[in-house]
This record gives C-alpha cells, structure tokens and sequence, in this order.
C-alpha cells in the first residue's frame, strides 16, 4: 500500500503534474523525522540482548541485539543510555517448523521464517535531542529503508516508555 | 517430578536402604551418556544463532546463541559441524508483557520470562564418537545440572536430524 502510494506519487512527480507533493530530501517532514537511513554496520555480530514473539497482525519472531555500549548499559542497568549505543531489533515471520513437529510429534515448533524487517534505535543526545536522544531506522527485507511518513509513529510510540528510557525491550539474563 | 523422584532416592541412599540405586559418579548410565557436566564459559556473550518458540507443554520462548566455530560453521554451511564447535540454547518461560501490550492496545507481545534451563551441544568427534561426536549438557535455572537419565534422550532425539548432523536449529540470516 505505502509502495503503492510512492509510485504513485513518483510518477506525479514524472510527468509535472504536483512534483511538489513528492517526498524530496531536505523538506520538511524530513528534517523533522529522528530517521536513521544507514543501517549501522556489522549489527548481525552484535551480542544478543532478547528474543520476542509478536502475535495477531505482526505474527513476528526475532530477536534484540546490541552494539558493546548497549550490552554494558543494559548489563549495568544504566538509565538512560549513553551516547553511542545501538540497538537492533532483526524481524521474522513467526513460521511453523514442520521439521521439528514431526520430531516432537505435535505441531508446537515456531522458528524465524523469512526475514521481514530490522529497525534500530541509535542514542545521540545531540543530533535527537527533539526525539529523547533517540534516532529510529526500520530496513526492510529487501535492505532499503521506508518513508519520512513511516518513521514518524516510532517516537511518539517509544516515548509511553519513559521509565526505560524509550526501550521497550529488557535484557534477558 | 524428576527433581522430586531425584530427592526420593537421595534420601533412600542416606537411610542406607538402597544406596546402589543412588546416581553415583562413574556408574555405568553416567559413562554412557554423553553428558557435557560443566557449563561452558562465556556463552552469554555468543553470537546470535537464531529465535526459538516452543509452544504446548514446553511454553518456551528463547535464543540459541554460538561460540566462533559454530557461526563460522553456520554461515559457511559447514556439516558436519567442526570440533569446538558448541550451541547453547538458553530457554525461558513465553511470558505475555503487560507493558507492551499495553501500547499496542491489544494483547499480543511474549517475551523471555523467568530463565528455565541452558542447553548445550558441544562437539569433539573423539570424545563423544559413539553419539555423532557431539556431547549434551542442560542445567537448570539454578545452574545445576540434572542426572544421567536425564540426559539419556537426548542423542536418540536430536539423532533423527542426521541432514543438519544432529542440529535442529537453522541459521537465522
């Protein structure tokens, strides 16, 4: 749908007909969105802080990784986070594992089925200081990051969390 | 129940009424099974391997994490697995979060919950030669081992997956 509407909107812009409705770099709702474009690099080698099962519409299975500052804080306890922590949060569809049913003799297996998403939370307390420090990122499966639009719900959305400083996910020991 | 039948003839071997019953070090059971009895250090700071949700019975919600050999291994598609490699499988109860589910207005979000047990499969093709070269261990949440029967299922279970040389869980990419 949000594909859907940027083609759209891509194409108005093509042929002159409201280029000025396109989503440009550099306008408004841009600047103002606390948006993370680059993936941050090597977050795959990250050490793990949880796993997480979402049910209903998301039916989503994945897990919670941290860079080192994000490990020691959350070891620590530390609230908030300092600067220069990263956290990732790696998505899949919550798939049935037929092979370890038949093993265990009932359906009741669920593993990581194709990749869906990963999003970050990036702390710089200068560059997000609108946004509680906080810079948001969601890449989708295909590694290409959504719309100024899409990024705008994550904070108001993190922010319901304040006593752990916006992160929703605690470490699992 | 185990922990409760372990008990009973703990106290059977104290009352001197059947002390060869008793599970004692170097017993035939216990040399059989490959029982990995020390936890291997440092495994919390493993890298992610992938998610896992047990649903039934089990109510398990958690993570298998690899020490170097096993990712290397994993990302290669190395099988069989090389020796030194060890997973560990860390469990936790799939608990509902009130806080999450709280936001997203609807009850939807599990999450680890109390820690259960800690699995491992550690390989050393000499050692373990007669169970595919791998050992098993599993302590429970107090960090306690449990007992050579116990262990006993554990190779003639994960035996049935002999295409991925007796490991269930994929790589998670």
């Amino acid at each position: 749908m949000r594909r859907i509407a940027f083609l759209l909107v891509s194409l108005a812009a093509m042929i002159g007909v409201a280029a000025s409705m396109a989503p440009a770099s550099g306008n408004a709702d841009e600047e103002a969105a606390p948006w993370v474009k680059e993936k941050p690099a090597g977050y795959r080698d990250w050490k793990w802080v949880s796993s997480a099962h979402e049910a209903g519409k998301l039916n989503s299975l994945g897990a919670v990784l941290g860079n080192d500052v994000a490990i020691k804080a959350y070891r620590a306890g530390t609230i908030p986070f300092p600067d220069g922590t990263i956290i990732a949060a790696l998505h899949y569809t919550h798939a049935p594992s037929a092979e370890n049913d038949k093993i265990f003799g009932q359906p009741q297996s669920f593993v990581p089925g194709s990749p869906t998403n990963v999003q970050f939370m990036v702390k710089d307390s200068k560059k997000y200081a609108a946004t509680g420090g906080w810079g948001f990122g969601h890449f989708n499966a295909d590694g290409k990051t959504v719309d100024a639009a899409f990024m705008k719900p994550c904070f108001p959305c993190h922010q319901q969390n304040k006593t752990h400083d916006l992160v929703f996910t605690t470490y699992a020991p």
